[in-house]
């Protein structure tokens, strides 16, 4: 029997690795000769580049650029040589947990700081990009991360415009001679799981701004002024679409890279699955084993373990799923695939209790022993 | 496919029938058509009269009657008229529960109330007793009962002693000549897990006294009387042995039980299965359902589950059990007959929460309907 185990991380408690290795060694109590294949598993948000580092042999790069507000933060990113790849959450750069709740400001935050990521990523080498852009600060059109790469945004008196929506209003020029020309030859894949167009009701603004710290009446303005940088945008490239399905993704960053880097915006869960060279490890496996921190109805929104499912499914594979927790709306996994899926709670615990990491192991570990026990009775006893 | 369930109460929460069809919803939702037998489970503890009753079609009657320390309590006991039989827990009438923790003195409290019980089901036509003897108050090694019963047990002036341990002080005589009649024509079958001794070391005073809140003179006191008793006791039933295994339990109440009523002792669960014909249900089986409210360590010492198991095992059949709470010493259940276990929990809640009657069951359906959904697997897949 050949069990492919793809976990995403339990957030806050075990990295997708940790998880799926604990997952392991449950299996291996029952079935100590199986053919057991751990990959790691992300979805274009938080563990990402730790996952694809863990699978393709990467190396984490860890640089100084600017922060959501202009100041410095670290950003750790991901390379992996034999690809000339670099993996990218824009969230260490330009992510909303960066920003502390009273100083959270659309008006001013920038995506400047991942501009400076990916410029250093391509002076490492890297040609080719998974960034996963989910988690940020910004409502900028990803006008920041431009003029880090060497476009200019100008404004009425032809000086580059300030960080952040305030850009935006300010702008009236884009100009692209000073880009870096290396930049043609880079490939742009955005893990990007939400369909929003650029603008209106369901823009970037209307649906993400408030969370983001924008009062009503400055997501109206933002609103228009993304619209102005859209026409603008479109002058210059004629194949510009405001309405392209996730062009209004982080604060409309999904606009810029669609335009301006001609980068392809596919689901999270399948950019990584394809570059982990998942379907192959799939395709003679017996079982799959997949799970996350928290098992819900929006784990069937494109989260990982359903996008691991999908793929299981088209080789009628069984999959079973473990999660830290499960709600009551879970069961709508079963329709997505997940043929059944386990708590891996034992006993009443707090929430800290429950994520501490040697004893989310160890219940891990009891638990997925249990489920293959109860998968062994078939061959036992009927 | 049949499957049995019969699982222990889920104390505090859920009764074994209660848990038992939350457990059969849960099989339902993938096996609509399987033959499903709910039997109901008991260890001879709190639930044994409901499990039986609603087994045997019996009804409940309630009766005031002296509680531990003399003061009237309704107590609740069960009557199955087809068979001539009452269930009677003694905790209702004598336990420890019944008596503030400040007031707890073996020194005072009395089984009589236990004995008007009997007294009572004898009227009721009742011949046959199954009596669980668990959660006693007392350490008067059954005095209090057999005073109830018409037996004399008197002191040097020839007067009734008084209740509790003290009465064993002042015991000089004991005679028979009054004991009700039909006492003769009754089957006393007592559920019992302890074996140990009426004195000693590892007798009823030196292992229980202290919870049952005798300072430790007291307790060398109390196992010299119970001594003194057992003597006593011999001249006039020349069986009477001290150290039969289970003499000590319930304070003296089994040495009692074995001299004066001609009792058996027995595993509460093996007594209750023999009653509930539990072995014609598993015959013809294919998968036995089990559990309890906590399964651990102690599960496998004479408990509900591990009774249900070692019965399935003669008839090699798998068995699954489900807990509300599983510790991390609970895989010796593994080797005691149970294949698998699994928790019931989903997701963090306190203790009460988890305790809620409504969101018990909805978790026993649904990790259920999910460990079946794996079952199935196997049929669907491989």
């Amino acid at each position: 029997m050949k069990i492919v185990i793809a976990v995403d991380s339990f957030k806050g408690s075990l990295s997708s690795i940790e998880a799926g290795k604990a997952i392991e060694e449950g299996i291996r109590r029952v079935y100590l000769n199986s053919e057991i294949v751990v990959k790691p598993l992300a979805d274009g948000g938080e563990g990402t580049v730790e996952a694809l580092i863990a699978d393709l042999n990467g190396k984490l790069r860890t640089i100084k650029v600017a922060g959501p507000l202009g100041e410095m933060v670290d950003c750790c990113y991901g390379i992996i040589e034999s690809k000339t790849m670099a993996v990218i959450e824009m969230a260490q750069s330009s992510g909303l947990t960066l920003v502390p709740e009273s100083k959270r400001n659309p008006l001013y935050t920038t995506t400047y700081g991942l501009g400076q990521v990916i410029k250093d990523a391509i002076n490492q080498g890297c040609r080719r990009f998974i960034i996963g852009i989910g988690g940020s600060a910004t409502n900028d059109g990803g006008i920041g991360m431009l003029q880090a790469l060497g476009f200019e945004l100008l404004d009425e008196d032809g000086k580059q415009v300030d960080f952040g929506a305030l850009g935006l209003k300010q702008l009236k020029i884009i100009k692209t001679s000073k880009v870096l020309p290396v930049i043609k030859e880079c490939d742009f894949m955005i893990a990007c799981d939400v369909n929003n167009p650029l603008c209106g009701p369901l823009g970037s603004s209307y649906v993400y701004g408030s969370q983001k710290g924008a009062n009503k009446e400055l997501i109206v303005q933002m609103d228009k002024w993304l619209n102005e940088y859209a026409i603008l945008s479109k002058e210059i490239c004629p194949l510009a679409n405001m309405n392209y399905p996730g062009a209004g993704a982080a604060g409309g960053l999904g606009f810029a890279f669609l335009t301006f880097l001609n980068a392809k915006l596919d689901s999270g869960i399948k950019l990584i699955l394809q570059e982990i060279n998942f379907e192959e490890e799939v395709k003679d496996a017996n079982l799959i084993i997949t799970g996350e921190g928290s098992l819900d109805f929006q784990t069937t929104m494109g989260k990982a373990p359903i996008g691991v499912a999908k793929l299981a499914k088209k080789y009628n594979l069984p999959v079973i799923a473990f999660a830290g927790s499960i709600s009551n709306d879970a069961n709508i996994c079963n329709n997505a695939g997940i043929n059944a899926y386990f708590s891996i709670l034992r006993n009443i615990v707090t929430l800290p209790e429950a994520m501490n990491k040697e004893r989310a192991k160890e219940n891990i570990t009891n638990t997925v022993e249990q489920v293959f026990r109860l998968w062994k009775i078939r061959e036992d006893h009927i």
